[in-house]
């Protein structure tokens, strides 16, 4: 049987040697954690994206973090844009891409050259996180993205889910008309590289168990042709009883703290040695879907 | 056009924020290695596995590092108890896991109740890693594993692909009857919880890009029904020209340092900002087939 064991405070630890497992698995925590602790994700941050093989995806708009980037791609959902676009790229253990056909022209109304949004001032809300990050000084949470900053500049990062806009060479931008999530472990080499926009929250895996590309870089060998997007739409662009709802976990409270320490401490029946730390990237903020 | 930039010497730094880029890219860099930079894989610690929609992977086990599990294994192949065997789970940004169904009797042969490989005494080969670790404090190389230490014990680590010996609660150890492999960002709270065995060399997509598990955990809905084994072997227990062939990057090498600086440390035309860092599971030694 599982026994209890009180918690102990969250050091802001380096090494973490001698924490306590968590008497409750992460899961047992969201579980349980009250209504309140949930944040409800405004309407016109998602976007729900219907495939040509009838599966969907959804995803979260990164509102304040790629402010030019994001104003293009709502502006590219309500034009159409993506409607011409297919999986053009899933190279394993790395990202699924999609985009239109070289040469398809731009709307006018969008910023051709968008600034890099790759990095910009720590914010005051940035929440620094208790365990270590191996690219950047601090990881940390803004509102609710995983981010990271060097004190001067804070970012988002490139975990799991995480969509970011595809570019050419520098010191090109991408305009937001082509889009990658990440799917495999993070690459967060390209933290500060690219600008980030966005997260997938729902249907993951309709982008993850694609069959990888056989080209260079998991490009497709025919482009633009197997899987198409049949209409992607921002839910505040739908009736309010279309919409799809989810909600996310609030930083501040302390369901989240307690999920936190559990996921760094892991405890009993399964687990015989908590590793008293966890990675930005493993701790990203629960999200879930409300009917 | 790609400038030509020195090498700035590696430095083992905490905080990397003054590195410069690599003037080739990783990929640059391997393909201008000598042979003499890479070491054969021995054909007794490489395992073929043909499941039933004609796909393949190849996986090399970690000899030295749980030579109980891995012994039971080889019986195990050996005796057929894989060709049982189908693949029972599929967890987004976790693990594919397969083994037979339950009840299956195993072999008389095999250790029935192996002892915890979980970790060991730090060899003196242990070769330290001159970037951060989140899990631990150093991360390193054992041979080409992807390895962590505390100075007293060390520990292969839960990487992309690599492959763990399946478990029930503690103080369960898993005979090695039961395996998975890791398909999403390494989930290294299961490092010294779990004997790690092996890990997968070749045809990762084929286990990847499978449809996720719609039940609790990614469990199928149907265990051992759709995605059979059809054999399973040993490299060696196949004749000399039937053999798979895979070389290992040597980590004693100029190409292995060129190599992990410039993973570090991208460069032009496509970076502008080197993160100066990487992680152990985006270093993993380059491994290649060699035809």
């Amino acid at each position: 049987m599982r026994k209890k064991i009180k918690l102990i405070s969250i050091a802001f630890a380096i090494f973490q040697t001698a924490a306590a497992p968590s008497p409750k698995s992460p899961n047992d925590i969201l579980v349980e954690a009250p209504k309140s602790a949930w944040a409800q994700i405004k309407p016109d941050n998602i976007v729900i994206a219907k495939l040509s093989d009838e599966s969907e995806f959804i995803f979260e708009l990164a509102e304040n973090y790629a402010p030019v980037h994001i104003a293009n791609i709502k502006k590219l959902i309500r034009s159409g844009w993506f409607e011409k676009a297919s999986i053009v790229r899933v190279q394993d253990n790395y990202v699924v891409q999609w985009g239109v056909p070289e040469g398809t022209k731009l709307p006018n109304d969008i910023v051709q050259k968008p600034p890099a949004e790759y990095e910009f001032n720590k914010p005051k809300n940035f929440k620094p996180f208790p365990y270590k990050d191996v690219y950047a000084p601090q990881a940390g949470y803004l509102n609710s993205w995983p981010a990271a900053t060097d004190n001067k500049k804070a970012w988002l990062v490139h975990c799991y889910g995480m969509i970011g806009v595809g570019r050419d060479m520098a010191p090109d931008t991408g305009t937001g008309g082509e889009l990658y999530t990440v799917i495999g472990h993070a690459p967060r080499h390209l933290d500060r590289n690219i600008t980030l926009a966005g997260r997938v929250i729902f249907g993951m895996e309709n982008l993850t168990a694609r069959p990888r590309g056989t080209e260079t870089l998991g490009f497709y060998k025919e482009d633009y042709s197997k899987i198409g997007f049949k209409s992607v739409k921002l839910a505040s662009d739908l009736s309010e009883n279309e919409r799809p709802k989810f909600e996310v976990l609030k930083t501040n409270t302390k369901t989240f703290a307690s999920w936190l320490y559990a996921k760094a401490n892991r405890g009993a029946p399964f687990f015989i040695k908590p590793s008293g730390a966890v990675d930005i990237c493993n701790a990203q903020v629960p999200i879930r879907k409300v009917e």
